[in-house]
């Protein structure tokens, strides 16, 4: 009966192998999504890092001699990209090696584990048994071909063959993989994946060409991409002990004050030296002589310093609210948005920027209120209901504070950039709740929604100024007969102008149903401008009839 | 502007370093929350693998001199345990070293990717700077103690001191360590997480001392231990290629037949025999020999033949109808409650197991559902709407058809147990929908609801019956009274019986309300005994009164 544990190491790849649940590829469904996402956004990330609008072609084909077998079946997924390619000594580690990659750096981008392409082509290798090929050519002039499959159990590259041949004149990468897939049962995510990416990077071109043939093309409307992000040096908010010990080990510099300047986000001379002054720590100080205690000393002066500047919002690309805007206006068509973009802000020394669009109304929309979730570009579209946005606004946020009823048809897009999303798992399904960035979702969401609700009450207040002119305009014109009668004037009083008629005067009759005043009414929505318009008309209305 | 990729590889601690919420490791309430249980799982696992019924103490103390400082603050975490101990060789790389560890073979256990324990001691270190010390004794008569800590980059343990000493007979391991907690806000958390492990694991004792020094013990109700997990053989069904490579890599069978029977879960001679005809093998040719095209058609051949048997359940420990039912009704004291257990199954050639029970009524349970979700006996408590179960039982089964309102005041307990559970997270948080598991979650759901059903369709023909006894018991007296006055006689016909009265007859006052027939009513609750009793008693007045 007594059993004893038995102790074993297993390589990254062998524990990814056995847990590919972790990194999203459950089923052949979402595994097919995840190669599909995995690969778009690692050629996305390569076009925009080297400053070339992306261009990016996904194609699903079946593959074998039976394209009519039912799901799930194998497929041949090739996707093409036009950014700068991969040098080709690193295109056997970059695609068949995991924890081997481009991304660990601090650095907005899609990609954030560098653990996607090579899971894909992990997953396609192990349900179908066979090889990769990445074509890539950094130059444009000679492109090299690698046909590999991973060794698991080593965690590296085993290139099976290799090959050059001259390149068409553009750089970029082609990956081709086989895996079983199910599309019957991912199409529908797969659509609102391009579809939901082509609303946030609108200087993409990107072609989608389904299992059927069918061709979907989302063109570029604008050629100007935003700022590349930027790599840059961690924020000393937030940086911990192991992190400090690592960059003094790193470093070259003589001294603490050049080296606080050189390591850290935001950190010039003046900062440098009242920090090293509030850490009580000598300028002139040779960072290798720090000891263990004071290197725990300095760490908990970075926490508790209060002079840091906040991170710098130029090494994040946000979407920005005009484009965010339009986004929203085109998809969902809202009868009001708004767009709330937050300052620059920081977790464990990482910048983080949070975006919140609300809309309101219109066709698209539904009671009760839907969240679209983005994070450094990228849509999520599984597991909403773990995120830390959908948790702030169902749980956090109060929204009958804000006058809006639960009901209200109403859109929320969150978008998070950072240079580093804390996603809670390596598929990139959902954001944990960091305190940091469920505070600024919680006041971006807030002033959103405040705004909406002004909309919201002036709309109210419109449709009660609405029926009184309603009224007003049944009985105005008997009152102004019966005083004309009175008075014995020949002449109605000019009270049309009063219910927004024109001024013609003519005697109404007095049962008439009276159509509301002009300005208030158009079917085709009030935008802020006329509502805005439409409020001071009606000031003016109670003012002249001395309230109501 | 333009910028190239620049490649690193990092170590797989690194990895987990940067990228902690992948484990749960999301802030301070919860990593608290967090190293608490992965700890005591540790430690469960431990003393069930070795057949004893745990006993596991763990304490949370302030740490440092001022213990009124408010949360998050640093706190002492320590966890004791009488299982088999550690040799003492194992101890720095098993807590040190991530991808090191004693649950990567396939059997049940708690833990599941030998990460947990080492990702508490990483997030103490880099939180508070502080080593871990663990001590262990495997044989009881001496101890071993190692203070170390984690040396991230290079994924290996620093011990900085070892020492040891006489031991006080007992076996057992004991892990102090120090980190960044809120208990103020997991404390909630840490007490469902006890009481709910309490509930499913009946034969141990578990102890825990809060931040205040309130003690809460769980004493096991039993001593007798369900049989410990066995390690097993994979099942044939879903054995990919890469695992097929493997096995045949390490084999030493000289022909096919014997590498069938030696190296598959429920593979006897005779099945073997039958497979590789099917698969068109000779039973004589050495594994060794298989080239890749034959590998890839055996494995295809695996999930095709139809003759394996189901994994068998002795490798699997479910908690049990009887144990599941007692603790059901211990917790939740519902009305009624029902225990469903599917036969065995497997996906991706993991045997698995679903246990369902339905709850309904009583004074615990609210209207709504209210799910409690168990993997190999530990409670699942985060991210609930992500998990398998949630789907299945608020989208995969329809309520309605088993006449169970939305608003009915259900528990549903779903456990399930397997040799390696598909979790979403390295955190343990949640299940993936592998379809497999959604298929036995849904029958399991399906049949308890099916019960439950009955149960709540006799309870409504019970209270339609006792509505009618009431009108009976309204009129049959006036009636009987009426006869008697017609008919001449003065005895009353003896129609009491009939509304399930005593035979003692009695003039009954005409308006008078009459309370309910005894067998019908009771307020502690019909079981399913005198439920059927009930609609036996039912059917018979029925039918004495020519239906209705």
């Amino acid at each position: 009966m007594s059993s004893r544990a038995t102790f074993a190491e297993i390589s990254p790849s062998e524990f990814f192998y056995r847990n590919r649940d972790l990194a999203g590829f459950t089923n052949p469904a979402r595994a097919l999504y995840m190669a599909v996402r995995e690969l778009a956004e690692n050629s996305m990330d390569a076009a925009e890092l080297a400053g070339t609008p992306p261009d990016v072609y996904v194609r699903i084909i079946p593959e074998g001699d039976n394209p009519d077998l039912p799901d799930p079946k194998p497929y041949r997924l090739t996707v093409i990209d036009n950014g700068p390619g991969v040098a080709p000594q690193h295109v056997p580690s970059a695609f068949g090696k995991v924890f081997y990659g481009s991304k660990y750096v601090l650095r907005q981008s899609r990609g954030m584990f560098g653990l996607g392409g090579t899971m894909a082509i992990l997953y396609g290798q192990i349900t179908t048994n066979k090889p990769v090929t990445v074509t890539t050519s950094p130059d444009g002039k000679r492109k090299y071909s690698f046909q590999m499959i991973i060794d698991i159990g080593e965690n590296r590259p085993s290139v099976l063959k290799r090959f050059a041949s001259d390149a068409d004149g553009t750089t970029g990468t082609r990956v081709d993989l086989t895996l079983e897939g199910d599309y019957l049962r991912s199409s529908q995510k797969i659509a609102d994946y391009f579809k939901q990416t082509a609303l946030v990077a609108s200087y993409a071109n990107l072609t989608f060409v389904d299992p059927t043939g069918q061709v979907t093309f989302y063109e570029r409307a604008t050629t100007s991409m935003p700022a590349a992000p930027k790599e840059t040096l961690p924020h000393p908010y937030g940086i911990d002990v192991e992190a400090f010990k690592r960059i003094v080990k790193s470093s070259e510099e003589h001294d603490m004050k050049s080296f606080m300047v050189t390591h850290f986000h935001r950190v010039g001379e003046k900062i440098a030296t009242k920090f090293l002054e509030f850490a009580g720590v000598s300028p002139r100080l040779p960072p290798k002589r720090l000891n263990n205690v004071q290197i725990v000393s300095i760490v908990d002066a970075l926490q508790r310093f209060p002079d840091f500047l906040q991170p710098d919002a130029a090494v994040l690309s946000p979407v920005g609210e005009e484009i965010l805007l339009a986004g929203v206006n085109k998809e969902l068509q809202p009868e009001f948005a708004t767009v709330v973009t937050r300052p620059p802000s920081s977790y464990s020394g990482f910048p983080f920027l949070v975006e919140v669009a609300v809309a309101y109304g219109g066709k698209v929309l539904q009671p009760g209120m839907r969240l679209f979730r983005f994070a450094n570009r990228i849509p999520l579209l599984y597991d909403e209901s773990s995120d830390v946005s959908f948790e702030v606004l169902t749980e956090g946020v109060d929204w009958r504070r804000y006058h809006v009823p639960p009901e209200a048809p109403v859109g929320v897009i969150t978008h998070i950039c950072s240079t580093r999303i804390p996603y809670k798992t390596v598929g990139k399904e959902y954001i944990a709740d960091r305190p940091e960035i469920e505070r600024e979702i919680k006041n971006a969401s807030r002033e959103a929604l405040r705004r909406l609700g002004i909309f919201l009450s002036r709309k109210g207040n419109m449709e009660a100024v609405q029926r009184k002119i309603n009224i007003y305009g049944k009985y105005l014109p008997l009152i102004a007969r019966f005083s004309k009668e009175l008075a014995g004037e020949k002449k109605l009083p000019p009270y049309r102008k009063l219910i927004g008629e024109g001024d013609t005067v003519t005697e109404a009759s007095p049962g008439g149903e009276q159509e509301g005043g002009g300005v208030l009414t158009g079917e085709d929505g009030p935008d802020q401008g006329r509502e805005q318009e439409a409020a001071e008309i009606e000031q003016k209305k109670i003012d002249e009839f001395g309230g109501s």
